[in-house]
């Protein structure tokens, strides 16, 4: 898409339904000069439903001043009582990756940010584990390693949340064997994204391979979710299943959901940066 | 498939694993001038676990004795603990259909069955509602309607138990809005099919299509299985899902849903008719 | 969706790309006090390509006058270069179909028409074979048989095009086993939808099954497009494909085949009666 | 599955079809009380066709003499005008990588070997460039970099001839740019396998993504193949593909493709490794 070219800029809204909204965002930006490259609309009900809205406005040839541009937007919003947000693509957003031992996720993001998939800052990976260390450091990426027990999680989450703080815009759990307090996902609401290796609402919880195979099911999956303080039940952004048979064991299952897991896993983390999704009742508009 | 020829066998059995199954029956067979055209084994495990095993014969040149070869299969089989069953390809099973009122799954299986896709004979089809006869009738099937209300299912079951006994081998249950009493299930152990409108166990019960938009799921799917006492809990025999977006309500869901209910229902259906399914544990053994 | 609600309509337009062209239509409908149902724009380069567009207007509550509304657009349209159509929601589109002999294509567009998912009028079925005549009348639909040689080619595409003229908006080949001549296809510009059972462009031409099995691809496909007067290299509609076994003969391809065409074949006819396509540079952009 | 545990045995034959051969094979195992872990056939026409099998062969509690196996074998097979070959799980197979410049298909690959997931060995890779010469050494494994020019084309695959020479049993062209001559092919009949960044036969040759968003397809693929001295036109063993839109350009196409490569290489070199692949007539017969 022509969208990721720099000097453009993403405006991201949500606002009740009605009449001319389109029309009062459009015209703001026309006569500041800016061309809109793409533009996208949903809305829940255009009778007394919620609006939501994705443009991308072409920033390069015209002399726009952004804080002009971002007065005239905010009176236009007031207006049509809409929550807007506008990022530009030159300002890179800060992603911390947390991850425990399994890799294959974690390699992943880390050889698409490299070969220039992930238009994204990775100022660090947080583990609970030292194993990683030597990997993620050969991508010239600190590694910060905090160990854990059940008697220091919540010393481990404070360093972690200290290390966090200022420093990224959000959070990836690329395989996290951990789960966050309700305090830490309440510092980043809607900003940590976890992979979770079965195709929620089935398999809640732990060992979903376990649980798959004993109910014989006949694919298998993965969703990625914003995490929320209600464990595994946070609004869902991407999923994707594989079909599978009876010959595959508990162990040729991880296999499988590995490649699913660090393909979607791949697609929520690129559709957040690019500003593509918006959170409305735990569940998300996306887009694409 | 060359196997669905005339006058070949289908042989499923299966028996605790061991060395020198597959000679045992690969020689019998030899012995009687039979050739195999296809075999397929599994094994939940080699050293101790459960095997099983499909073949089909060809019977078509040979001067087969069809009691003499059961016989000699019977023998083998006595020695190795096995459990078999032998269909002959030219003895089509006979299948009753139960719908209610959404007709596509069973427009599907009728399409299927006219166009000569499933080898089968379906002496009849049941309807707690009138509303479908006259499509039924245009097919030369016969439609036995009996009504049904809170008061009358019990004797509405024992009629439908009447109407199906020593007529059919099998049932579908092609989106037919009432559950099964146990003792109903219990004439016919893995020899009902039901189509349910979700991935389970994701969404289990009513309604499957309001609670996937309330979590708001990125895929839908059906799942066939064969029907216990355990509402939607026994064996999985094919499931399918596909993408969708938040743009799709509920009526949208459906429409989609309606695809991939009758696609999962036709091969499940397809797969019970050519004796390709044994069920261990709650899982299928599926020998496609 | 909610689009699909009587007394909408939609707006469907393409013009050179330049600043303010969604402002312009946008203010336009304002003005008219039109509230906008849905809106999906497409540019092939926001500096010097073609700019396309899809609206939905609720046209329900308020006052409208259709002719106003028209000269509106019209004059706005005129200022942008733009090419544009606008079809109101209760003005079903009329849609010939033809076939030989396979019904897979048929019969699932006639269910689909009769359970209410394709809003669209179906005048009546064409053929050059008699069989399918009783099946088509069940459905109270008129079917005329002009059967076709080699001489009588020229003489039954006549035939075809006086049946057709002003009684149909476009026309469904499902499976209809006959080249169109130039003559033919010209008065019917992407108006035309054909399947061909292949991804295309492999395997272009008569029986893409044996050309398939013969080169051992592992997934087999098919294709809807608009018809040209270029055999099977009008712009591509759908696509869709299976994963396929060398177990799988001929035979079986077919079987598998049917599955994905009418699939493919309904979603293309659903996109073109909802005004989603755009034919541009032979390729379409089609607006789901 | 169970597999792939040390000590286990893979048979892999093909002979013509005829009654009898399961029978033979199976009653010489048992005679060795070798225990059948799992088993699978073909046959394109069982009369008068191909055979084709694969059991494998569990051989860790039993003290089975390999050479008398495979004396017994031999001559069993020798009845059945058998051509057949046996490998031991504990002798992990050579594989050689060559590339050039992309990267993507390189570092799945080691990987997946780095995780376990690739039985094999890689004694090195070898590339045209040396770019990425430094990543693949944080493998610890060695890289070769023979530099080609349109003049040394001929010398530069005599240099690689002579570094594959008796070290290696299969190579893997991971996105390798140079077309290799017929003489360099017959060196490694069926055993080089290509990916080929298209759903072949669809756009054969040099840049299939130009070609794909040229004609407007709705689907993207690839292929893995074996090399033979036809480019692009050797026998296939995987292919998928994913669904596209008009919004993606030939970028897009680009990046999209670089996942579904991976995925298919990997499993084509997984199947080669595991021996369940044989050519016939330029097709594969996959055993998995």
């Amino acid at each position: 898409m022509l969208e990721n070219k720099p000097h453009s800029a993403t405006f991201l809204a949500t606002c009740p339904d009605g009449p001319g909204i389109i029309a009062a965002i459009a015209q703001t930006l026309y006569q500041k000069g800016i061309n809109i490259i793409s533009s996208d609309q949903y809305s829940t009900d255009h009778k007394g439903g919620q609006f939501f809205m994705r443009m991308v406005f072409d920033l390069i040839d015209e002399e726009v001043d952004h804080q002009e541009l971002e007065i005239a937007l905010s009176e236009v919003a007031s207006k049509l009582n809409m929550t807007w947000k506008l990022t530009y693509s030159n300002q890179l957003k800060r992603m911390a990756i947390l991850v425990s031992r399994y890799d294959h996720c974690l390699m992943d993001l880390l050889w698409r940010w490299q070969s220039g998939e992930l238009s994204v800052e990775i100022p660090f990976v947080i583990s609970n584990h030292p194993d990683l260390k030597e990997r993620v450091e050969s991508f010239a990426i600190p590694y910060y390693h905090f160990s854990i027990t059940a008697e220091t999680k919540k010393e481990q989450e404070t360093k972690i949340l200290e290390t966090l703080k200022d420093k990224v815009d959000f959070i990836v759990l690329a395989r996290y064997m951990q789960i966050l307090s309700t305090n830490f996902t309440e510092h980043y609401p809607n900003r940590i994204i976890n992979i979770h290796h079965s195709f929620l609402p089935a398999f809640i919880g732990a060992n979903p391979f376990a649980m798959a195979y004993k109910r014989g099911v006949k694919m298998i999956g993965a969703t990625a979710h914003y995490v929320t303080s209600d464990l595994d039940a946070g609004p869902i952004i991407a999923q994707d299943v594989t079909q599978i048979t009876h010959r595959e064991h508990v162990e040729d299952l991880k296999r499988t959901s590995r490649d699913i897991e660090r393909n979607v896993l791949a697609r929520a983390v690129r559709w957040h940066i690019e500003d593509r999704i918006i959170v409305h009742d735990n569940r998300t508009i996306i887009f694409t």
